[in-house]
């Protein structure tokens, strides 16, 4: 059932994915897009003729967002109604996929095409972004520009520096915007009518279950932690195994209680330790330092801090057992992100009317959809993600899979237009 | 009880081994004197004039070792007696200490002096080495001097590279060695009366057992081993905890495997990984390669052969379980060596006869001694460590403890000299 018999070229999507794949990095394997590099600068000209060519308005904000926007009718009468907002981001990770963001902002650009050529005018006023670098960049910061239109974006932000001692607002201003104009870009919170982005799971539940649409229920949050082991550099060959204090059996236990926490999660919880590193590294001498990085994710945040509090726990218990000495550094805290359930209420009826087969899934993955959601009710649409594979060059949705979320993005919001107020 | 009324300076050895202290490399904390490096190069000269000072000739051989010798009377009468031979070496790994293989060499020159201040001179020929590069250089390769010298060095090992692709060959001919000289220096099998080493224990049994004299029962084998292992780069937000191929929790629990093993040993084993690796190292992706780098010693090969199995087999079950592929490659292995009991007993009843504490020790740590008990009958005799501690600049015995074995060294050399015969 096509409801509003909308016409979607989904040949000129796969066109558009396909042109924009060309932006990439030779320096790197995969699709490579990073934020603030050329081939992205350059990829954005493009997104933004492409937004043109949908019949968007478009323009760059003070920290690099392309924003295109289609005014609604009640603008045309002089009336002000909140606008409606939707769209995603187009930088990848190193070495990453073609689908991750890109879904969500070509899907968005096509929506409006279809709307405009079945005549459908919303009353509300819609805008498209291509948020700046959704990505974690080398500076440490994901999602830039949601983070900077929604007031999240901090001078401490600014201030984070990479490898290198380049700071990220230094680069920000190297690839030719305005730092502090980032800091002062914010819409005003309660200002969208609301928030809704089409997104690739990149997890298996909607594979594994056949279902075509996922209806987020929440954003995980993220606790994100460096733990330092510090044992006695012995010789290996001489030091009795009870004699030793070896800061990598320590940190490996912990790898291990890591995994633990996250198995114990009741619904939705992850835990990964993502990076180890062990000193001196030699065959012949016990290892005196190891770190671990490792973070966990929930929907749950009466969880979240349980898990961060197990996690010290455990840590503290095996570097004392061993006799090494342990030091827990806290990084990132991001709180869990509720969808409006409103929202979700609307995407499923959609979802059900299309005649899709849908179910609600958590999204694991953070979003520029969790900072939006300051600025109105906030909804994703997942389509899902072959054999759950995201951040990686095989990153894959197939076309009718991306069609069918098209399709329920604009069927919704042509829905929430027609709403006086979405509700949380 | 001073049986031949040996004099020995212990104050000049201290001066020579803080003179020695002073050929260190600047770049690196610690005493750090590589082997093939200008610091190295500068001490060996120092060396060589002390074992001239203490009366024996030298030279330098094809292989860099350094050649003391003191003919002996027999061959003084024209007569034929297979040499003793005793020594150790002078360079340090990087931010080592001062005491390891220098407490030999310098030993060894005291004795000497003693010897000949006291008028004592030994039937057969002496010879005192300071073998080239004992510490595991930056090509992989340990005790090239005594290698070559009980022709174990093969073309093979100058062929091996370094990170930066030079090989151990070439380092050779750049320092001023004959790299194909050091192929054919080898000296004939069983061509010594005896091999005696001092060496400091660099582990913490003498010290916790309050002995004075160790007498080493055996070198440990060694077996090391690379094991990588291989799962799939998944989102660590969006990936269900049992869904993932996380190829670092393996590792981690192949790493704890390994202790394991050691802590399983009966007499003497250890186990240890002195270096893991992950990738591609971030937050939020699941680990999808890590590789550790492991050893296991024992002075028993039997118990060697079977830990070796064990690990092997864990790994196998520990990456099937977690669905990640693993490839093992077995890097060195090296048989242990047993001390000649004979030998072990001269020292032993030396010590006794000194009014010496004394236990047998296996050492765990690979030696100069381990090669030339090819050449016959070899034994050790160690000193205790401080807290056990070696291979890091806090490394220290004192200087009475290192006069006892300087004692016990030029005792069992008189003892030793008397017998027609070592045995094995």
């Amino acid at each position: 059932m096509k409801k509003h018999d909308l016409n979607f070229h989904i040949a000129s999507f796969e066109a558009n994915l396909n042109d924009l794949s060309v932006f990439t990095d030779d320096a790197h394997d995969g699709w490579t897009r990073e934020v603030l590099t050329e081939p992205y600068k350059a990829s954005r000209d493009f997104i933004r003729r492409k937004m043109e060519d949908a019949g968007l308005t478009t323009r760059f904000d003070a920290s690099g967002n392309i924003v295109g926007h289609l005014p609604g009718m009640a603008s045309t009468r002089g009336q002000t109604l909140k606008p409606i907002m939707t769209g995603s981001h187009t930088d990848t990770v190193r070495n990453g996929g073609r689908f991750d963001g890109v879904v969500g902002v070509l899907g968005a650009i096509e929506t409006v095409s279809a709307l405009r050529e079945a005549g459908v005018t919303l009353e509300h006023d819609l805008y498209v972004i291509d948020f700046l670098g959704e990505e974690p960049n080398r500076f440490g910061v994901a999602c830039v520009g949601s983070r900077s239109m929604s007031g999240r974006l901090t001078r401490d932000h600014l201030l984070l520096a990479d490898e290198s001692s380049e700071k990220l607002g230094d680069a920000i201003t190297q690839y030719g915007l305005d730092a502090d104009g980032a800091l002062c870009n914010a819409w005003k919170p309660n200002s969208l009518h609301a928030y809704i982005e089409l997104h690739i799971e990149q997890g298996p539940s909607m594979e594994r279950e056949n279902k075509q649409i996922g209806v987020v229920t929440a954003i995980a949050g993220i606790d994100r932690l460096l733990a330092k082991f510090i044992g006695e550099p012995d010789h290996a060959g001489a030091t009795p195994m009870n004699s030793r204090h070896d800061a990598l059996v320590a940190a490996a236990e912990s790898v291990l209680a890591v995994e633990r926490t996250g198995c114990g999660a009741p619904i939705h919880g992850v835990a990964t330790t993502g990076n180890i590193e062990s000193w001196p590294g030699s065959f012949n001498v016990v290892p005196n330092e190891t770190h671990i990085q490792a973070e966990i994710r929930s929907t749950d945040a009466q969880w979240l801090h349980g898990a961060k509090r197990e996690i010290a726990q455990r840590i503290g218990e095996i570097a004392e057992q061993r006799g090494v000495s342990q030091f827990i550094e806290w990084l990132t805290s991001q709180d869990p992100v509720p969808a409006s359930t409103a929202l979700q209420d609307n995407i499923a009826t959609t979802a059900e009317e299309l005649g899709y087969t849908w179910m609600s899934v958590p999204s694991g993955a953070g979003h520029d959809a969790a900072h939006m959601a300051h600025l109105g009710p906030m909804g994703m649409i997942f389509v899902p993600s072959v054999d759950g594979h995201s951040h990686r060059p095989d990153e894959y949705t197939s076309t009718d899979d991306i069609a069918v979320g098209i399709h329920t993005l604009a069927e919704t919001l042509i829905r929430l237009d027609k709403l006086e107020q979405v509700g949380a």
